[in-house]
């Protein structure tokens, strides 16, 4: 993994200000060797649910592999930094990740509020320095594939899923993101070609309003004829053949012009047409002129896909395409129509597709854009950056509100699971404790409420946390595919059990802590609160 | 403007695969020099509001300069359409923008549903490949720069708003255009460093929490002096000042970690000190330490700037900050400490902006992030993009929902102003009638209600679409800086009645069409609507 970040807005100065003005702080006060520890992590699941799936991590080793300031990123800071002194850009160029080690949950992985995601261990000043880049990286791609993972679960595993967000996305990488992402939690593929491009992503679509309204008669076609299936130099008359199936059709006869449009497109793409039925009347126009269209296909050789509705009540018109197909199915005394794809898009969300398949429809394809990509029901994860060592001792960050309470220490995450193979609770530990092992019975503990308490038995230990980014070694570990992360998410969510993944009333998953853990972090809480004076 | 867009992202591919169907289906039938007009507009103002600002203009125009397929690009798509035509690649080679006029409203201008924002007029394969990543750099722009306006509003013209979004937003471009429209919506800045860089934006921020924890004894301090203000080769004694100060003040003592952190941060920054100061406690520990700081800096020949409240009730943290700082101003019997700056952070929206107002509280600077970045009352801005003629024909696109009828025709807006200057209504026209004339009455319909209709008589007339891309001569226009948009933004914002643009329950504008387009609407809708069939 050695390749520039996917977008080149990538870079050191891709960050908040406070971060070059805490690394000149801690220079000037001869700190920027000290070593910090910077957990992430986030304190809610999103979309009201108990689950969440860590994604992004590609871009950050990316990100730390190219970190390097520019000359002209060091001639601006000098200009907003008037008064800092010159050999604190001198330093700044020599900043590199060759002292970064990143210990991270591999993509794709299920995660929980309060654990820990990602672990950097480095000096102080470039542990600051890649905390907003890091979380900007790591919040949207985690947030797409948990909403991905929602909408797949929604619609059933036998449902092709794509992404059609590109125009509605937060610019063009909430776009790219949405794509790659969606794709990591199960989505089937994306109509956004730069994403086919870039990460290799199936990319798929047919045609718009504007090419069946830019057609007004028959009379545009250049011509009647479509290629012959067996020999691409015989041309073979095919208009006629539309005509004539469209008389024989028990249908009201469509838009001249919507009939011209898919004629044109069944002859560029005799084996690809998929037809927008809803430009002018979906049931009276639109499915009527594919059926002819599609008839006349099949008679000189070739076979259609199927249509797409993009308007009006999607179960209720799915199931009148159907019908009509099947009709045509009696007609012709065949199965060719029955079994036509049905695609379905106009404003998808979760809730939509889980209310489609209670009322019942025959849609076999989902596009969905703005609810993907924008996550309109969360559009952030609140992921966090957090010091939580420094030099070796574990540092506490107090609030007044006990969720925004952060762990101390260098922490190790585990995941135990039961004799079924099916996860029982996650446990986070210093990293100097013993593991928990296998068949023995361990406590584990709420980390800040008392009475919460659990023994448990693992019948297998996962380490959730590997090394990913070590220092002058760069990246560790595998490059994987999008299809083995896709794989690795799909088998996260078939081993839990099902009542945490759910879209209604989930049961939340435990996120616990080991007792020494929790000892030491009431023992630090108290050390450093404050008491109040009431006066 | 002959600047590459911002984002190397933004090339022909970042599209849906549809557009490169319909352009080879078109191709396919001859048809790719047809003409199309295109109008893109949205058909609901966004957060239940009744108004929205136009932006993305700039990177659009970049995007039609660069527009070109490279040989990497020709090379992807023939693997995604294999039995697609060798020609049609080697004609997709030669594409560019040279045949293509965009009008387009200028950036920051007030909106409203249903009105044209951009007309594109160009061969048919162009306007399908254009249509995309238009919409993508306009929607979420638009959407930035509205809601930036709307906070401006809640907030009040006197304060500072900040934006602090970037590890939030969806990916670094959704940051780049937070930090950007947000600024032309009236914010005074931002964290982003890199919009800083590329964008000349206003830059600010102080530290976070991280570095507060990363001090736990004033005996981290690796030296007790600061730089003097008059002599940058003398040193004058800091902590010790501190330390007296500390014990001067009549409250209670905070943490040290945090006051030496303080501390240090001062000799780094010893004019630029806002310190944040709820890392422990707010008034028992942050707010102390800081006086003290402050203080000393004062003795020393400085001057602090404030405090950042991050966590817990803003209003009544700020009127106690104030107190303190009020008090010290008795205790020293001077005015340096009442009118410190106080920033507040976490969690702000529109909603919390305007609540805090009535509440009230004593807050100068808000840091807004996630609420601002993300839009989280309406994720995304809705705008399409829809064909409304065909060389020279107009064309229009039916919908059994009303609100989803396009307007056909090439059409050109005029904003209507009464005598007081404030805008009265916007209309369209077909762009061969007459203009609107001062002083005389016109009949101004709504495009779809009958009966609603209203005589106006403007005291000016203002053309609301400007050519601003015209093919071979490429941009027209004058290259704005961002104060330049800023400024007009906020005149449009003046200069337009205040209950369009108020929070609750605004007044929705009107738009409407001339009498002759409403006529040449509705006979096109009933030539070609079907009439259904009830048997």
């Amino acid at each position: 993994m050695s390749e520039l970040p996917m977008n080149s807005l990538v870079c050191p100065l891709l960050t908040d200000m406070y971060q070059i003005s805490m690394t000149y702080a801690h220079w000037k006060n001869g700190r920027t060797n000290d070593h910090g520890v910077f957990d992430i992590f986030f304190r809610k699941n999103p979309f009201q649910g108990e689950f969440c799936i860590f994604a992004g991590l590609d871009e950050v080793i990316k990100f730390l592999a190219s970190f390097k300031f520019s000359e002209s990123d060091i001639e601006y800071l000098k200009t907003i930094l008037p008064k800092a002194e010159s050999d604190f850009f001198e330093y700044l160029k020599t900043l590199d990740c060759k002292n970064v080690k990143l210990y991270a949950m591999a993509e794709g992985t299920l995660c929980f509020p309060k654990e820990v995601l990602i672990r950097i261990e480095a000096p102080l000043s470039i542990g600051h320095l890649l905390e907003t880049t890091t979380l900007n990286l790591i919040n949207y791609p985690s947030l797409i594939a948990t909403n991905a993972v929602r909408m797949r679960l929604a619609a059933g595993p036998g449902k092709v899923l794509l992404e059609f967000g590109l125009r509605r996305a937060q610019g063009p990488d909430g776009a790219m993101s949405a794509s790659k992402y969606s794709y990591i939690g199960g989505f089937s593929g994306t109509s956004n070609v730069l994403s086919g491009k870039l990460c290799g992503l199936p990319v798929k679509g047919t045609h718009a309003h504007a090419y069946v309204m830019s057609y007004q008669s028959l009379r545009e076609l250049c011509k009647t004829t479509i290629t012959s299936p067996t020999d691409p130099n015989v041309e073979l008359e095919f208009l006629q053949v539309v005509l004539e199936k469209q008389k024989l059709l028990p249908f009201s006869r469509g838009n001249e012009g919507e009939l011209a449009a898919f004629t044109a497109f069944a002859q560029a793409f005799p084996s690809g047409l998929v037809a927008l039925v809803d430009t002018y009347d979906t049931l009276g126009s639109g499915i009527p002129n594919f059926l002819a269209v599609s008839w006349a296909l099949l008679e000189v050789g070739y076979k259609a896909i199927g249509i797409r509705l993009d308007s009006g009540d999607l179960a209720y018109l799915s199931r009148k395409a159907r019908e009509m197909f099947k009709e045509v199915d009696k007609l012709t005394n065949s199965t060719n129509f029955g079994k036509l794809q049905i695609v379905a898009s106009n404003d998808i969300n979760e809730d939509i597709l889980v209310s489609l398949n209670n009322e019942g429809h025959e849609i076999d394809s989902f596009g969905i854009g703005t609810h993907l990509v924008t996550c309109q029901k969360q559009p952030a994860l609140g992921c966090v950056y957090k010091l939580v060592e420094v030099n070796g001792c574990p540092r506490i960050k107090l609030s007044q509100e006990l969720e925004k309470l952060v762990i101390p220490g260098r922490k190790v995450v585990y995941r135990l699971f039961g004799a079924d193979g099916k996860p029982l609770i996650d446990v986070m530990q210093l990293h100097d404790e013993e593991p928990p092992k296998i068949g023995e019975r361990m406590l584990c503990r709420h980390p800040f409420i008392e009475n919460k308490r659990a023994n448990v038995v693992p019948s297998s230990v996962q380490i959730l946390l590997e090394l990913a980014w070590d220092g002058e070694k760069g990246f560790i570990g595998k490059n994987k595919t999008m299809d083995e992360k896709r794989d690795y998410c799909k088998q996260q969510i078939d081993t839990i059990r099902a009542d945490h993944v759910r879209s209604t009333n989930p049961t939340p998953y435990k996120i616990s802590v080991s007792e020494h853990l929790y000892d030491f972090i009431h023992k630090m809480w108290m050390e450093n609160a404050t008491i109040a004076e009431l006066c």
